[in-house]
């Protein structure tokens, strides 16, 4: 029955459950979506979610279950226009990067406070600026 | 029972109950909320909610269901600025102004295409508009 | 002697001949560089420079010596990261767009407001949207 | 003579002195200019200009000649608008900030890479952040 539900269902129950009394069912439905949404990655998620961004230059941050990566750009022109674009997709998610910029280089640390660790969210912002920085530098 | 629902949730419901399926009661209940807010403004929200922004300079288009108003800052740095806390929250609640801008000037027209008209989100787009111009105009 | 002024330079002393006296032959040297940058596009220039924009989707507007294309991002996020960056080169050459968007539609008009028309500030901002609308596009 | 040199051509004159031939007593000219502008503050800037950035919460880094202050936002929404003004004046300046965000909190640290330390340019930098962040926040 889950495997319909999209992505962006699935986040909004997130946020929705918090104040919308839902009986029956339909509540240990929206507790479990929740579940999976915040939850720490598990062994077999980060196997088939991290491992492939761990491959693509994000690494383990030590003593801390994050990830991090550093872009360097041409210019800042490029660098910010790039924060721009990860700026918008992180308010749309309510998920935020810890980052740091100075002129051409944006260094991205990613977690989820509400877990202490890497959820999937961590996975879908960090797709998502592969593709964005990717663009950007061609 | 609905008193205690969040805008926050009630958008959410408005996207999510296109791929989830509920069942009994509570599949009214969100087909309610989303026709409360997709729905064209009634009199009585438009002399509730609209017409204070009508007070604020915000006027109707001609021959369309939609409010215009233009915006001018010192110069385009406070425009720009402006122009992007607008943009984050119109990506937040996928909802987009039509907007035009020349250095410091940015007029803005909104209108909710899927009714073909005013919707709540246009009023919640329109006061934060209005606070974040002020904000930077000072 | 002048083939070794890179635009950068140029661009800079437009400004700051306004605030600077200089006397005797360089003074001349900056009035033309002034001129040169600021006036109207001469026949030759529109040869080499503005028709191969012209050739790349931009147009002549009606009644005006000004050009206008309209570029098609996937979505919002595409649309106001490429806006930011142009924002960026435009408030660094204050030379700015006239410039309408509407969710992944971005309507751009550039001219010189001091020339009445067409001047290589026009072409430089121009070539930057090309390659940063490629570069979000792919 | 100088006294009527607007801030705005000095920085201007501060690059283009690096492509530009300029020669006998203009050269000159340029050469206090640039100096006055990429070198260090000296004692007596520093107590007029810099102290009274170090009364309104900018601290000096350790074993650096370098400021720094923490910006705290109502939310994202806030801090990002914020940092986007703060860019376009950076960009436009061509002199960056070194800077860190994670949701409403933005920590700032300014100096001049050419001269390893202070100069007017983070002077300049540091007074607009102020009033930017002043006018998001009320």
């Amino acid at each position: 029955m889950f495997g319909s539900i999209r992505k962006k269902s699935i986040s909004c129950f997130h946020h929705s459950i918090r104040s919308i009394t839902l009986s029956g069912i339909n509540f240990s439905v929206a507790a479990t979506t929740k579940k999976k949404m915040a939850a720490k990655l598990t062994a077999e998620q980060r196997k088939d979610k991290l491992d492939p961004l761990l491959g693509k230059g994000w690494t383990m941050v030590d003593n801390r279950d994050a990830i991090y990566k550093e872009f360097l750009f041409k210019n800042f022109n490029e660098a910010f226009g790039f924060m721009t674009r990860t700026a918008l997709l992180a308010e749309k998610m309510d998920h935020h990067p810890e980052w740091f910029n100075v002129y051409n280089k944006v260094q991205i640390t990613l977690s989820s406070h509400d877990v202490s660790g890497l959820s999937e969210r961590d996975i879908k912002l960090a797709t998502f600026i592969e593709k964005a920085a990717k663009s950007v530098v061609e």
